[in-house]
């Protein structure tokens, strides 16, 4: 059972990731890479973690069909990192039984078929939950708060494409589509892990 | 329990809501608006479900607001066929536990609070399960059912574009949205019910 969550900032999709790896008795994949990327290339943690999230677009296209190898010869460090980070997921995936959040999991591991959830939610709870949940948030205006959201989604969107061939959040990329407004995570994830058990038995 | 699908040609989504209304025990509302509505206006059926599925765009906007009541007044017939129709949604939805395909129930009920499935699948599952169960469609080659279900799907977008703010299909308007690919929908359907089920339990 291999598990990717793509997500809407603040809709509480790093927190069904977290849950869901719980009651399903999923690794959770998330620091693990990062720490071992920071390692191998004397970095710090938190260079690694922006370098990776900024979804930089290299000169060249990264994908030639469904293959990446061609990336891997380039000099440039984000190309560097980002590859290594892809053949961290597929390390992790072979091992099976987990979880990862972001990172273009779905696409990454596309051939490993794993199920592919995206979690959104409406503009106010998003609000809510990062006001709730984030306390460098708290500070901000609702204005400021929601274009720092549309930052990171664009961001996230940008990483994307450097992958898949869809745009982020399109719908047909996924498996499941999961509106949060309204909801406790802790509420929802039982629910999602029962359709994903059941996925699971009937999926050929 | 009020449930509105909304569904891409030959993702199954007709059989997602009669299999759902069978198992959550609710009332399947289909041809009744149809049948009353041509009663009413003394036309054939399939005139009727023709002028409704079509989504012509008549000169004015349909929607002030979240009122409908001023192209109540137009003389247009496609106008009063589908002023009718959403009466008689709300008139069923004023019963309770009803599950409704299309006819963008889910904006004309919204303030029922419904739960908004979005059902789709892949083109090449699609194709298939079109060949599998429409008759009509056996003789068509692969591009001439592409286009139809193009087609079909469009006059979808436009119909339900006379309501919603937000496009037609686009996620931010459902609860959940699923991708039906490479599944038998009977497989699917206990799934959902259940998610369902769950939902109502922890909706506020």
């Amino acid at each position: 059972m291999i598990i990717t969550v793509s997500r809407e900032f603040g809709s509480g999709g790093r927190e069904v990731g977290k849950r869901l790896a719980d009651k399903l008795n999923l690794t959770y994949i998330d620091r693990e890479i990062v720490t071992t990327i920071a390692n191998e290339n004397n970095m710090q943690e938190d260079v690694v973690e922006e370098t990776l999230n900024q979804g930089i677009i290299p000169q060249i296209p990264l994908h030639y069909g469904r293959s990446f190898y061609y990336y891997q010869n380039l000099p440039n460090p984000q190309s560097h990192l980002m590859s290594r980070q892809q053949s961290l997921l597929k390390e992790f995936a072979d091992r099976g039984n987990c979880i990862i959040v972001g990172r273009a999991a779905d696409v990454i591991l596309e051939d490993y078929d794993p199920f592919r959830i995206f979690v959104y939610a409406d503009l106010s709870s998003k609000l809510e939950r990062c006001r709730r949940l984030g306390p460098e948030e708290e500070a901000l205006s609702d204005h400021d708060l929601e274009r720092k959201m549309k930052r990171i989604d664009s961001d996230r969107a940008r990483y994307y494409s450097l992958y898949g061939s869809n745009a982020w959040g399109d719908k047909s990329n996924y498996d499941l589509c999961i509106n949060t407004s309204q909801f406790e995570i802790r509420d929802l994830v039982p629910i999602i892990a029962d359709y994903i058990r059941q996925w699971y038995m009937v999926h050929k």
